[in-house]
């Protein structure tokens, strides 16, 4: 490269982040407390590649002219098109049908890992992010959705959010029969009551009626069309989410099942509850459908009071794994928005520590004598401590203090030549150091008094870092 | 869907894989150990998006005949160009220079995850792999690199492969005045000759000989044309590889530097070793260079002994970031090739537990007791133990028990109406009863002894199995 090249602007593409080391750690943490409630519920591990074949994951074929519609799709060598992954549930169900002979059925597995959506990016809104799901193939009763609901529940608890969170669950069979004895007929009409049913917490049952009937001006003035139903029909779908009993079918009955297993279990409605108005966005479910709501407030950006929401949700797919088979496959699972989650985590106060302790850094006061500092550091490292010697630029003893402040470290080591020459160290205790800091405003008097730093023999070195590691707390 | 719908096939892309259970948690063991080493370094974790500009990738910026050579490109909405990263480098080399006004320097980061080539999938080559790296940019002396080797060494003391590694060192600088003293000078040329002397440990000596001359033959008859040096050319790499000391240079000198803080570290040669013969591929080194190779022996396809060979490497790229900034930033790292060094772990015996621990399964005797069985199992859950209710078709007890058999459970919870009215559950211990089975092979002599089953009380129910499960160990 001449040094005329070009400069490249060093820019992530849009839609896709960083991740720091705090919230790597928060977030691994977070994940090994789901992964053990669902370990502790018999689920294993699985993962899958971040691309299928665009068949296989079946929603959006990619046409000639638009291949990226949604999802991100390319060409293969052998003209076959591959996307990656825009969920953890259509993989699994190709996985499912490819090793179901082996499998164990039911097949219970949970998968954590990244999805892509080729959407337009906006605010928290990204084009790769994390899920982390369970799903159980091959049982088709509703005691396996039942599981599903007390496993969220359960994670929840293990998480700190006790009282602060509901499982709220529903049966799209339900919903069938409340749109049929609305009459409601139509694809369309039925997907756009379903999405007013799905606004009763958001706007009310007034809201919802408009959303029913002719559609729904906000406060900004912008205009929601409606789904277009008559008095009569909407007064049915009304009637059904204000609490009166459904028709009588098989999902109401699903539902009672659920409801004495949550008994049963000792699952209490502050935790499971049955809510006409859940909904749940996906055309695949088939039966229970199930989401997390956390309940406490947050302010949104208008500053108003509102509920955090939903951080995941799932229900039944029965169709999803007959694309590949002959024979009906049941299935049920649930999905986790890890991002969302941590997010949650840290509004409550239960997302762990997010910046990874600082390193002891040992100073390289003498370049030519590294090797001794690099003898320090090895010794403190093979006694479990993290530690490092300063690597930068060494003419400048601040910057090397600097560096150390950056990075949050706890102690610093000294040996200059005169330390040397009579077997000693200067250990420098930057915590105490900060406290200090703050109470000293004069120059002179911060000099004499060093605060937090004191003199050890060259051979006391492990144990005195030990020690003051052990006062740091 | 109607049922008439063609039925796909399920199957993997080409070159993918799909990982299981014992896998997932054998390397997710595995990857703790070495992160363990790394933060002990004073490396922190830093993630990027699978996703980056190509041009930010650099090397293989894409034409309109072939978007696709070597990396898995697509066009974004905007026309602007993006590619799945081929390694965790070049994605590190923008983050820095994005953030570099923020960032500690030097920097020292690990990063684990999936890189994709979009290669020619073979046998153990796949289009997704992952890796794990470490880095430190900013940090211009030897004593980094000689930092990264030790870290190496320690990483697989840490995995148990104490005596069975060695971590090779080199220097571009030095191999670069063997070049000049030998008179190559087209790139072209100089390439070959080092990918002659990376041959050494596998050909010897006289096969190197050749790939610096006319070329070499392999017993199946393939030739690989040489380098074409003159005699007296090639001897002057040959006395360079055969250990004859080389011209004196800067090189020279940063390996010395690195022997000493070896030395003063306790790190001998039978972890780290100067090797002259050390190549490392990639064009973009431009100082030391190093990889860890596994000493011990395992076969190839061919039933030959050969070692098992490297795992990871790398070396300093002073040049890289420097493609986005006008000041250098010198910058040096390595990284782990994630499967490979798990196989090699699987070969030594270290790799940890492959399958996870089964459940106890709750039969359902009775099916319209389900929620009797549930509330047992949360009891189990409750109480910490990994257990669920069989949740699949229970008119077959067999397919109940052989699932249960499937899943490595080590025992089987049962209560039929009459132990309901009893008051009391029947405790199956598989594992006993395996035993059993192997001595017993008279049919009536096994139903009389029901080997491995017993009686106990309801309330009996967490102590009993919490008791069984530690006498199984």
């Amino acid at each position: 490269m001449t040094e005329k090249t070009k400069l490249i602007t060093p820019r992530l593409p849009r839609g896709f982040e960083d991740r720091t080391p705090g919230e790597i750690s928060a977030v691994g943490a977070m994940i090994d407390k789901i992964k053990q409630v669902y370990e502790r519920y018999g689920f294993d591990p699985v993962e899958t590649p971040l691309f299928e074949y665009t068949e296989t994951l079946g929603k959006f074929l990619p046409d000639t002219d638009r291949p990226n519609a949604g999802v991100f799709s390319l060409q293969d060598d052998d003209e076959q098109w591959m996307s990656l992954r825009y969920d953890l549930t259509a993989p699994l169900a190709r996985f499912f049908a490819e090793n179901f002979e082996t499998l164990p059925k039911p097949y219970r597995s949970y998968r954590q890992g990244y999805v892509f959506r080729n959407e337009k990016p906006g605010p928290g809104r990204f084009r790769q992010f994390m899920q982390f799901d369970a799903d159980t193939v091959g049982a088709p009763g509703p005691e396996a959705d039942a599981e599903m609901c007390m496993m969220m529940a359960d994670v929840m608890d293990a998480l700190g959010l006790q009282g602060k969170y509901v499982v709220r669950v529903n049966n799209r069979k339900v919903l069938d029969g409340v749109l049929e004895a609305a009459g409601v007929t139509s694809d369309e009409q039925k997907l756009t009551v379903l999405r007013a049913v799905d606004k009763l917490d958001k706007f009310g049952p007034e809201g919802v009626k408009l959303l029913l009937g002719a559609g729904r001006k906000d406060e900004s003035g912008d205009f929601t069309k409606g789904a277009g139903l008559s008095d009569t029909q909407a007064a049915v779908v009304l009637d059904y989410v204000s609490g009166k009993p459904p028709v009588d079918n098989a999902g109401v009955a699903e539902l009672a099942t659920m409801q004495a297993l949550f008994d049963a279990a000792g699952y209490g409605a502050e935790k499971i509850k049955i809510d006409p108005s859940v909904v749940r966005g996906l055309e695949y479910y088939t039966g229970p459908v199930f989401e997390i709501e956390l309940t406490f407030k947050v302010q949104n950006e208008k500053g108003q009071d509102v509920v955090f929401g939903s951080v995941g949700g799932g229900g039944r797919y029965d169709g999803l794994v007959s694309r590949f088979r002959k024979e009906p496959v049941p299935a049920t699972g649930f999905s986790i928005g890890v991002s969302r989650l941590a997010n949650a985590l840290k509004l409550t106060g239960n997302l762990g520590a997010t910046e990874p302790a600082g390193p002891v850094v040992v100073l390289v006061m003498d370049k030519d004598q590294t090797a001794r500092y690099q003898a320090m550091v090895a010794e403190l490292r093979q006694a479990g401590i993290r530690a490092e010697m300063f690597l930068g630029s060494t003419k400048n003893f601040g910057k090397q203090v600097a560096y150390a402040d950056k990075r949050n470290s706890p102690i610093v080591i000294i040996e200059g030549s005169q330390e040397r020459e009579q077997g000693v160290l200067q250990v420098k205790d930057l915590i105490a150091g900060k406290q200090a800091a703050e109470a000293i405003t004069d120059n002179a008097e911060w000099k004499a008094a060093r605060p937090g730093q004191f003199e050890i023999k060259r051979d006391e070195l492990v144990s005195a870092v030990q020690k003051l590691l052990s006062e740091q707390g």
